[in-house]
């Protein structure tokens, strides 16, 4: 028996199977332009777009990462929209565990001025957030892997919090950090579609164990140096762009039910760019329906039937809007 | 002198390609939600959607298996069907070997209730279809594997003629189960896109020796649990939604003579779901023009003069009704 | 320290990232249908389209070991041409150094009667072009590998000649032959449409060292055993369908006015099938504008500002001229 093959019904480590990921990405990290770098506490620190220039590769490479090695992210050209003719696709070996017990950014690290909500695979060793209860999922590893959306290195009590929550030595962690403003950010931020697309599911009450499999696109917007800019594109990249097809156990009512309340535009705030919606709510992230994020179209499978159920719909027009094709 | 560069001249041993590929599937077995199994003969087992769930990136890495480690198989968003935005691409660095060699499910494998048509590597040792003869290709190899479009494990009298045929011990053998109804099953049948198209060129008495590469496409289309839609829907992917561009040598007479007549249109029993077609002839396969089983539009590129050949044509409304588009 | 990673601030090493790619071609060249001989020198001679067949993988792992280990080449189906619905989608971790520091055909290379233009990384390591100057980076190495897009073996005075200038001995040289006829030649010649793009941004004196990023697509031209088509079509699968989005810093003023300058269209001789254009000067290339070679459509991204600004566009309609749509 090997990590790689554990006992039958057991769930796969998702820190394990990240680990030869994550040595790739610091054995390349020079020709991917990432600054390595170690913190006095001893844990390796990845920049991915603050002082070193990353990039588009280097943000595919951290999607995967994210997704606890169970995910697979590429950079495709083509799709529907004819401005933003790069997309990326994304698909995983297990949606519930990749995409909610790996990649969704619900750790939430604050110390003074320092906040980062933090993804990927050591998420599931702190085991901290109520979702892996219902995922009844904890791994276990000696080294870790967190990925902050942030500019700033964690402060030493946060490396602390990490060490502590997750039983790994500080020495044995890693954080990359991927800012908004930097195409690596983008990127790992937009390889998200599949997980939005999970966590609205799962805030909708669908029973994590039906679902089967799933895949999601949404195009690669240009990142902007305002962060409320930034943000605003990799959201609307899925919820104007994102398509998502999920493939669920259970009955046609269920899956038709579950296709009809997905998309973007099942939520009241559905209409506007992000950064609108977030200005209108004075950047009150709990005021915004968290129905919102999601994309902008589903397609729901019934795997008992081999009915498939769409609803929501792709807009171009939100999207340039959003994107700045405008801006010429 | 070793397995991977033969004496200039001999064909690769799609056996010794496909071994590294399934190595890597029995490793990664868990993360993919594969059953591992020994029969009491020893063979091993690989269950890709009965008992285990299996998945898309599954049935995408059996369908490289499938083609002898002579194919590139992979999962792109976009396209040209909007409902259906998902296809499989699929290219090989020899499509005769890969295809017709390997990939092609000409092995029938019978006994008592159980029934298989077998595909993969292992038939290029037993060589017990005619095809082989015209390929002038027999294979040596000390371990093989099979691919069977099936539920049930095969039975021992199966396991030991496959023993016997190919010459390989049975606790050598490895029979990878892929259901109809199942994603990896869908997907591992719908990356036959290329092979569909290289077979009928063969039935047309096209040379095989005049092919020098080709690339095609297909939709992926939801799997159903009813047999006869599962394998309709696989059928329609690629008689309604695949695209083959082949480059072959010989005159421009000939290889405008193959683009006309390789399209599925080209067939007198084209314009109805896959489904219905074999419902009409009370499901005996053998009362369906053969002709019917090909690529919807077709390309063919003439390598020595330069000139493109163009036929057939995709057909969204008919892909729409196979897949169930119509039944939101 | 290792080659992987040099000391803060270096360029990383084209040659030492090729070598994997190298070895792995060499390793796999009998499935992918590849010649691999010595010459007289000892120098290793891969031919991917003269006696041996090549094909498009072979083409395409070609393009990666000519961009210097730092670009990814996918083949890609769908995109924007329904006729030629085959596209290179090319994106690298560094496009100045991949495309112009070793991508780019630069180094010409003459001796009586035999004349080609080499690309790949051994141009790094001679550093015979102003190019590197300006680059300011010379690679070093104990082994070279060219890419000759040329259907005859080098003569024993190029092979002493490329020895010399690179500082590595003849035995340790690689040259890989890959014809505008072949497949393998029209795939990594089609590759090139992110360095075509970067090497008018250089022609235009945009700063390199502004360059952040890149990704750029192109369809698959079939190819011509006549010279002068085949090369038009390579030419004018870029010239009228290709597509590259670059990420720059610098303000938005000059982000404008490359776009605006950047696309095949903004040059006097664009308007038709390149073959004609050569034809017009008498196949005199330094008749030809030299800002006609780019892509058709292009985006670029202000980093600075997270603005956008588009020109050019695609033209489907030269684009079926030129590959011979219109020949049915």
């Amino acid at each position: 028996m090997n990590a790689a093959n554990p006992p039958e019904g057991a769930s796969p480590s998702v820190n394990a199977l990240t680990a030869p990921l994550l040595n790739r990405l610091l054995a390349e990290a020079h020709s991917l332009r990432l600054g390595v770098s170690r913190l006095p506490s001893g844990a390796t620190l990845i920049d991915a777009g603050i002082q070193h220039a990353g990039g588009l590769e280097a943000g595919r490479l951290i999607a995967e990462i994210c997704m606890g090695g169970l995910g697979h992210v590429s950079l495709q050209a083509g799709g529907p929209f004819s401005h933003w003719p790069w997309q990326l696709a994304v698909h995983s070996r297990n949606p519930v565990l990749a995409c909610l017990g790996s990649q969704y950014a619900g750790w939430s690290l604050a110390h003074e001025k320092f906040f980062a909500l933090g993804s990927g695979p050591a998420r599931a060793l702190a085991g901290r957030e109520a979702l892996f209860k219902e995922l009844d999922y904890h791994d276990s590893a000696d080294a870790a892997c967190l990925v902050l959306e942030s500019d700033k290195a964690p402060p030493p009590e946060v490396v602390a919090k990490v060490a502590r929550d997750t039983g790994v030595a500080a020495d044995k962690l890693t954080f990359i950090l991927t800012p908004t403003r930097s195409l690596a950010g983008t990127v790992q931020i937009v390889a998200r579609v599949l997980e939005v697309a999970m966590h609205k599911l799962h805030a909708l009450h669908f029973p994590l164990a039906d679902v089967v499999d799933g895949m999601a696109s949404a195009p690669v917007p240009p990142p902007s140096p305002d962060f409320l800019t930034g943000m605003g594109r990799t959201n609307d990249a899925i919820l104007f762009g994102g398509h998502a097809h999920l493939f669920v156990n259970g009955s046609d009512a269920d899956a038709q039910a579950l296709a009809q309340a997905l998309p973007s535009s099942a939520s009241r705030d559905y209409g506007r760019p992000f950064a609108e919606v977030f200005k209108a709510v004075n950047m009150d992230f709990y005021q915004i329906d968290p129905m919102l994020f999601s994309p902008a179209a589903v397609t729901v499978t019934a795997m008992q039937s081999g009915n498939s159920y769409f609803a929501g719909r792709l807009d171009a027009t939100l999207l340039d809007q959003s994107f700045g094709y405008s801006a010429r």
